[in-house]
């Protein structure tokens, strides 16, 4: 068991300490920001419980919560996009974290076939011009 | 208006199309992470809600929707930490955005006085080390 519970913490134990007590919403999740280790990038935002982010740790492979199939998500178990965790950071109030990975498999995470999820960029009109490569 | 009502899209329109229809959850949000636009760094993890997002392209600097306050948030407005937005991108299901900005002001975004709100790492057993330096 590596989180702490926040009850009884101060905001400063939350906010500078040095224990993991990450704050989940009503549903029993938080947002995960996955980049690339290497170059940095926003591969993809998904969700963890605190069982995914605990098997996260305990793995070093990303877990997440699938919130359309409600269930525990080892990302690449079928697809073999495994994705290795290099680091785990997490924010001033623990209600976010980010996670450094190296993708496994064919390097990739979304499932529309691009490296990444965030291949489109919007103009200020509402355009979305999509600047990367398929895999 | 930049952004496009989802009513009546097909699948295939919100994931691959060339229009900004974004999926805000029911209590009207979506996440936003706003990263360096230099450096590529995640510098924060905030929320949207139309407006905000609407605001952000119109005007070129990031605005939230402040869940605690409960009020749109003009980043940096009381702060001066205004973040210059140099390009604003959408992932495959459009309910989150990644918005890369220029920090202005002393450059930082974390009210707890880092220059990005994941100033500390987790290791395994939930111990967690800040490894950035005060601004």
């Amino acid at each position: 068991m590596s989180l702490t519970d926040r009850t009884g913490l101060t905001k400063s134990d939350i906010e500078t300490g040095d224990r993991l007590a990450p704050k989940f919403d009503a549903d029993g999740l938080l947002p995960a920001v996955t980049t690339d280790a290497d170059t940095g990038e926003v591969l993809m935002v998904a969700y963890m419980n605190a069982e995914a982010l605990e098997k996260t740790l305990e793995t070093g492979e990303a877990h997440y919560w699938s919130r359309s199939r409600g269930e525990l998500w080892h990302k690449g178990a079928t697809s073999g996009q495994v994705q290795i965790v290099k680091e785990l950071r997490i924010d001033c109030d623990q209600d976010a974290v980010v996670l450094r990975v190296r993708p496994q498999g064919d390097g990739g995470c979304c499932h529309v076939g691009f490296r990444t999820c965030f291949f489109r960029k919007a103009d200020k009109d509402g355009t979305l011009t999509t600047d990367q490569e398929r895999l």
